[in-house]
Formats: C-alpha cells, structure tokens, sequence
C-alpha cells in the first residue's frame, strides 16, 4: 500500500528560473568578480550552481530549465552546464537584483506557456534532504497551477538567525499530498538578534529560502500592479522576444531599470503570497562560516577540503586544494588558500572578509579582486 | 678626553668560528632539510649566517674567519658567503653536535697559530646592540690571551626563558676596558619554570649565549682531559691536516665519534670557565615565536613580512614573500607562507612545529621535509 504522500509523477510540468547573478566579495579569495561564489566548488566537487541544476533535472528537463546570468561569467556558466541547451541561458546587460531578472525569465516562459508554471531557484545556494526538497517543489508547482498565487517555499528555523528574512504565516489555506500550504501575513528582513530569538520561539515564522514557484503570467501580473515601470521594461522587451532585436532592446530597457528585489517590489505588497512549509534543508551559505556550518566535520570538528597536517587544532576550516597546510594548536579558524592569496580569518568574522575586498579596491590591488 | 672603555684598535688579533650545522625542523616550511635556519632571510633581508659573519668581519678579516658547515649545505654557505676564501669553509661529513664542530676548527686555527685565539660563533643567532658585542668579544679576546682560560659570554637574562641554559657567576676575576669578567660556578641546562623565575630574580644567573672565546691551545688542552676519545680523533686529523688524506681521515674518525656538545662534554667540568657579562641584545631565535618577540612591531603588534591586508588582527607574525595575506579579526597567530606549503600556528605553540616535521617523516611526505 502506497502512502497518500508518495508522488508517483516526477516529472514536473513546469518551468525551472536559476538565478546565477552574484558577485565574488564573500567567499574571497575563491570567488572573484570573474568568477562568482555559484561557479565555486565549495560545496562539493561540482560547482554549486550545477549542484543547484542537477537537481531540478530530476524533476524539469534541460530543455525547461533556463538560467539568468550577467554578461561577464555567462561563457563560464556555458562551459559549466553543457546539458543546458546555450538558448535557455539568458544573459543579463547589468545587474538590477532579482525583479527584472524574474520578470525577464517570466517572459521566456510565458511565451513557451501561457500557463507555464515556473520555479525560481538561486544558483549559489545549499540543500539537503533532496528528495523532500524535490515532493515540496512539485506540491507547490501544483498550488500554483491552480491560480493566480504566488508561493514562497519557508523553512523552519533551527536558529536565531539575523542574517535572513522571515516570513510570517496565518491561515493554512490548503495541504496538498500532506504539505501544508499556509496565507502569508507579513515579510520581516534580517532581524536583530533578539527579534530573531521570538521569531523562533513563536513558532509562524519561517525562513524565506528565496525559492518561488508561480504560473509565469500571475508574476507578471503583479509587476505590473506593483513595478509598473519594471512592467512597461518587459513589456518592450515581450514585443522584440526572439528577433534579433532582442539584445539591444534589453540592454536599452535595462539602463532606465531600478534595481529591486522580487521580495521588496512584489511579495511584501501582494495579498496573494502563500507559503509550502519546506521540509528540506536550507542555507543561503552566504560566507564561509556558513559553509563550515553546512560541511560535514572531523572528529575535532574541522572541515578539511585539502592536504592538511593537524597538530591538536579543533572547529577550524581549512580549504586549499594545491597546498599543503599545517595547523598547530589554532581553534575555530577558517583558512582559504588561493593561487596569489591566502586568507586566515577567524570563525564568525568571516562577514568581514568584505572589508577585505574593499580594501583591496580602495589600494587599487585590482588583481587580486 | 676619551673613556677609558673606549677600543682604539678595533681590528682583532684572533680568529672567529663560525657553526652552521643545524637542521630545518624549527622553522618549516621556511627550513627544510636541503635550507636549514642560518641559510633563511627571517631576521633582514641577507641570512642569517651572512649576518653572523658580516658582524665578526667588523672585527676579525675574512681570512681569519673559518665557517664549519655539514656536506648537505657546504655550496649553499660557500655561495652565500663568497667573501670567505673556499678553504676556510671547513665540512663535517656528518653532525656529531660542537664538541667535534669546535675541536676540529681549533685544529685549523692552531695549525695557523699555535698561540691563536678563536672566537666561537653560532650561525643562527640574533645579536642586537651590535657595538657592544664587537666591544665585548674584543674583551674577552684580550681576557683569553691572557692565558689557559675558557670565556663564555653570559647574557643578562630578560626573561625567565626555560628554553636557555643558565650560567650561574662567583667571583669578579678580572675587570678589562670596565667589562665585568667573573668565575662560573656551575652551568644549568634548560630549567623548569619555577627555577627560570629564581634565577632571574637571583641576580646571578645569565644566559649562556654559547659564544666563547679562548685560545685553540687551551680548549684542545681541555677536550684531552675531558673528552680523551675525541682527542684521540682530533690528533689523527691533526696529523694529516692540509694533506690530500684529509677529508678521508676525517670521515673515518667523525664516524666512531660519540655526538657531545661543548658545554656537556668540557664546560661543565673545567674548572677554568669564566664568563664575561656581555651587554648586547641575544636570542638564539629557536623558534617562529622567538622570532615574533625580535623584531619590529606595527601598531597592532603584529610582525608583517610580504603583502598584509589586516581587519583587526593583532600580535600575530606573517611571514609570505610572494602571496598576498588578508588577516580578518585574529589575534596571537603565526601564518607562514612558503612555494608547496603553509604554516598557521597559534602564537606560542610555535616548538610543536617539530611535530608537523615529525607527522611528514611518519607520512613520508619527503617533498615537504
């Protein structure tokens, strides 16, 4: 006897948007302006943006799959994701944050389908417990399907964290194959520490993973309620999709263009966001803290990607693929050895290493950014 | 009017003796077994050994200073040193510790000079306060021509350092140019804790900076009475000393030789010991941590060699030539850069850095030794 849980259809009748923007300060010095933290092999041997694609293949062919990248790292991400047909990477003149770049790839999609349904996934971040993850994404491809809704994936939160937004439910409006599917109330940016505490106590806030799943024209539509002048963009952008006038359009279009979050430009403002309460892992691993969170440790606690002698060092991370590191008696470090830097910072500053990289541009030191 | 401490005749009438053995394990990955400690830029941008031996030329000419080095590194020394005319590079066929290193040079010296007076050096210290010290082994020279008498310079102890022998003074013996010189009463290796802290505050107690100045005469006269099987050893070397069955007799005698150093084996039981109460700055750098305490401090106490970018690390000790280092939020460290490896020790752990050696042997990792 099968559960009621079971999806016995893997194969999702939608559209996958992996969003490969990004800049290269936090993981610094592995990632560089040309080579962003999603081409990185930080996570595993892959690059964590073809991780990201691999993933969504299980349940969205290559041909469905389309991925948004900036013009400087658009060959590498090429090169990257060979399975990709070369059409689905779409390129972006400059970076405007994630609401152009959403309704750019709403387009794509709503061209191919009307009613395509899309999910909108970050190329640069961390998932564990696939295949929860996989059902989630398809139980909210089938919310969306049914209407003009927007669905944010939430995670629940197994800390205090300050460095990501939260959402907060009311109502559970649905449960699809036992996912519960609830009404959001309210969006809360990186909260203070102590707000960050009752967040979790309360137990209706959730994580805003940044994944999305709507049809194509129902985004569209509230950019056009909430970003008209986004909308009046992509509108010239929709009439030229396809010509050979497309890339001068866009690049037109993209200069008047204000930068804005889907989140600030659209969610917070629209009655119709709904919230699938994910049950996969989640981290956006924004730093290199995060990643030693994320890895799997030693027996003292270390994460070791590299040759690594240890002489009574504990809780540290140690990444350098062609050198070998010694260690003696540090703790909760993190070293990162790259082909001209070497970056030694301590466990929890790691936010800081922007500093690193501004200060590097302020002293023109521009080969090492 | 002049002091009468001042030296008018600065240009010394004795020979200086200069041990390079030493091996690579303090300081890795700097130091390896092919590029031990005195041959490293760690202290100024020449080595440590041209230091040694640019300080005594001030003193003794080139022709009268004999560099006593092992077969492994005899061509590096001979490069980095090309003021020392070739043959008075002399090469032990294995390190048998002084006693042999110091008998063998006294051997030259005598053959040259039967009443010559030989200052002994060691490669791979640190000598601040460099007037002083010429001043001082001037001293001690005039002392040791005097007669049958071993000097040893005693260094006023800063510090309660267990990592030093001590020299414990009786009497004031001899006053030359107001330079104190005093019996030694009895020599104590390197002391615990609680007995460096008596010392130090005992007053009568000085560091053995393992320089001394005698005559080749007398310290083969003691090597007879104390060491009788050396000696046995050094007369057969004598006897073909400047013939072309010299470095064959030499191999076969270094082979039988017990390794003993020149405190164990003769110091600790002449009777004849003096010290002089020198009054220059001395380390004999033994470590990465040593070095710290040494040399120049930025504001944030933090010794920088090589390209540094700081975010609000403190006393810590970066030694990269060529790659550049951001330090982010870490205090007390020890980062050192080299070609195939990198070192971060915490500040103060810097003698388990034998243990990284130690790991590689047992590894056999013999790129990195």
């Amino acid at each position: 006897m099968k559960s009621e849980g079971v999806i016995e259809e893997r194969n999702m009748n939608g559209y996958a948007v992996i969003m490969a923007g990004g800049k290269g300060t936090r993981f610094w010095p592995r990632s560089r302006e040309s080579h962003p933290k999603h081409l990185l092999d930080i996570l595993s041997p892959k690059s964590i943006l073809r991780e990201t694609t691999d993933r969504i293949r299980s349940l969205i062919p290559p041909e469905r799959i389309l991925v948004v990248t900036g013009r400087l790292h658009s060959e590498k991400v090429r090169r990257d994701l060979e399975c990709i047909p070369p059409r689905n990477i779409l390129v972006e003149p400059e970076g405007k944050n994630t609401a152009p770049c959403i309704g750019l790839a709403a387009l794509h999609v709503r061209k191919e389908d009307p009613e395509g349904v899309m999910v909108v996934l970050s190329a640069d971040h961390f998932i564990g417990k696939e295949d929860s993850f996989l059902k989630d994404i398809y139980v909210a491809g089938e919310m969306a399907g049914r209407g003009p809704c927007l669905v944010a994936l939430g995670v629940e939160p197994t800390r205090a964290e300050t460095g990501y937004g939260y959402l907060e439910v009311g109502d559970e409006v649905a449960a699809i194959r036992r996912k519960k599917i609830y009404r959001v109330k309210s969006f809360h940016e990186k909260p203070a520490a102590e707000k960050a505490r009752e967040f979790v106590q309360n137990g209706r806030f959730f994580w805003n993973s940044g994944i999305f799943v709507w049809k194509a024209s129902t985004i569209l539509a509230a950019i056009e309620r909430f970003l008209p002048d986004l909308h009046e963009g992509l509108k010239e952008i929709g009439r030229v999709l396809g010509t050979p006038k497309e890339d001068d359009v866009v690049k037109d279009v993209y200069k008047g263009l204000e930068p804005i979050s889907i989140d600030h430009g659209v969610m917070e403002k629209s009655p119709d966001v709904l919230m699938l309460k994910g049950t996969f892992q989640w981290s956006d691993v924004g730093s290199w803290d995060a990643l030693w969170e994320i890895r799997g440790k030693d027996e003292w606690g270390n994460v070791i990607a590299g040759e690594v002698i240890n002489v009574r060092s504990r809780n540290s991370f140690v990444h350098s693929p062609k050198k070998l590191v010694a260690i003696v008696d540090v703790e909760d470090l993190i070293v990162v050895e790259d082909d001209d830097s070497l970056l030694v910072c301590r466990r929890g500053s790691s936010q800081r290493v922007k500093e690193v990289v501004e200060a590097l541009e302020k002293k023109e030191l521009k080969r090492y950014l």
